[in-house]
């Protein structure tokens, strides 16, 4: 497989290359896109350096698979090309998620909704994925009526410079005691949660929100959930949390209820103290659930429970890389 | 009044003691009880120095009003002795709020529940406090049928200890930039968020949530209500969120629903980008609520909130000092 991939320098990118590094995946040749003022510096794969290049009219000729991790704009304007191209796209922006043509995939859900005609396919948003692979047998099980997700989502999601701005206000406040309680600006991540990732719409909701409650929807092909959503980015480097909380048709014991979470690939179920926390979940690739409780006087239909995973793998370039893997298989 | 504080170095001894200085409070006489090691030690309050002393027998002698939050031992023990020696006690800890001849009080909502023969007055959790401060005028208005709550609670409310510990792990961490991902202990709270908040009981609810549930049913005097929680500690210093959905009997428009809340003492609404950010409710005095939305198909019976506040005022200190004035107001 000749393999492109667009944003290769970005914290998904590099996750993708590392995955694929280690991966029992045919790479025939590599062509790695990043910004233009980067051109010229290579990165080593498997041994060889590969030089990076930037987007032109023509870079995708000849390449079969083309993986887009550089945001909205990049992929509506060179996602379409690289189609044309005859290359297949996995897309990790948010451009093409809502389109009906376009498949919306988590291979462990829905990989059959993938068919011969598909040129772009969409990974879903980080906060998705996670969700729905902790949803999907529970629902297959018991019949998903409605649900509500509050996030606490690290930063790792909004990228290297995020990141680093994490460590740097951090250290600030640390170095600065006495202005603990003073940071010029009030919205810096540093020992702060926000209930706001995005903007709001007209009803309120964030960007992230809507995301989130769409892909769901589509992903687990419910278009008449009831879903709502808070997204709240927090402190943390790496790794998103969820509390949920659903209500299905049929009743579960506990028992029942792990056992149907046990039955989903990609996931693995915590009990007792054990607790996906955020460095636990750092560089694994599973969905965790954790802190699985029903809710009294429901009759067994309502239930709560705690997903956590590593946002940048299994909610980007992990899923990524399965869908390639998938198409392989496919014989797309 | 003669006012005895018991946990005077604690954290919300602490910041009582500086409400108590800047209010119109009637203080005729302090006495401060820290641990044995702290005897003699003295604190500045109102240009004069009180001397901290230690719990013993006959220690609450002519006092009028004695203040505890220094954990339930303590107060199990010593609250009804000072109640003894014919003491009010406003006690912050959980070890009489859920008894059934003890009124647990947020002056705004419940201030009738106490009476003459009341010589033990519980302060609420915390996270109970904002909470209810938050609900009380719309469950007024539009009656309250079911509620879950998602927390996202500073470490402020576990004490200085953690605090500090909160300070230097986070400085081992950024200053080890390497073993970012690979702390020694998976528990430490810095850069981490950890769904547990107390230990677990036989139904899967910690300590924590055990407590938001059953005081906020208390105060608002719905033992019914059917309400879950999830309780989550983030590494922030100090303040609290929750990602509140709830239901309601009635229907409101949204316009109701935010003119409902801003009659709420104590309330602030804050609407478009200006969010309660931890750093910007730390240090002040009231609730602030957020992010209001309705959710779609419950004919705008079902609604989203985010409220937050500094849980050492409102949550602890303030709370009871308004219990104190509560108390001055009903002659009691």
């Amino acid at each position: 497989m000749n393999i492109g991939i667009v944003g290769a320098t970005g914290m998904v990118g590099q996750t993708f290359l590392n995955l694929l590094e280690n991966q029992n995946f045919p790479v025939t040749s590599l062509k790695l896109f990043a910004s233009k003022k980067k051109e010229g510096n290579s990165i080593l794969f498997r041994s060889k350096k590969w030089t990076l290049t930037y987007l032109k009219e023509g870079c995708f000729d000849n390449l079969d698979i083309v993986f887009f991790s550089a945001g909205d704009d990049i992929s509506l304007e060179w996602a379409p090309k690289a189609a044309k191209a005859q290359a297949i796209v996995i897309d990790n922006s948010a451009a093409f998620r809502m389109r009906k043509d376009i498949p919306l995939v988590v291979p462990e859900i829905n990989a059959n909704s993938i068919k011969k005609e598909h040129k772009i396919i969409a990974n879903p948003n980080c906060s998705t994925i996670q969700l729905v692979v902790a949803l999907n047998s529970l629902h297959n099980k018991f019949t998903l009526k409605s649900l509500h997700v509050s996030t606490y989502q690290s930063v790792s999601g909004a990228g290297n410079t995020a990141l680093n701005l994490l460590k740097t206000q951090s250290q600030n406040i640390l170095n600065n005691k006495q202005s603990l309680n003073l940071a010029s600006d009030e919205k810096s991540i540093a020992f702060n949660c926000i209930p706001q990732i995005g903007t709001f719409n007209e009803e309120g909701f964030s960007t992230e929100e809507v995301k989130l409650m769409n892909e769901t929807k589509k992903i687990l092909n419910l278009p008449d959930l009831k879903i709502t959503a808070t997204a709240v980015r927090v402190p943390t480097f790496n790794g998103h949390g969820e509390s949920v909380i659903m209500t299905f048709q049929k009743s579960a014991s506990l028992s029942q209820f792990i056992d149907t979470l046990k039955t989903q690939p990609g996931l693995q179920v915590l009990t007792g103290e054990h607790l996906p926390h955020n460095r636990f979940i750092d560089g694994k690739n599973d969905v965790y659930v954790t802190r699985i409780r029903s809710v009294a006087e429901t009759h067994q239909k309502s239930w709560m429970m705690w997903v956590a995973t590593d946002n940048i793998r299994k909610g980007a370039a992990l899923n990524s890389l399965q869908i390639a893997e998938t198409l392989i298989k496919q014989n797309h």
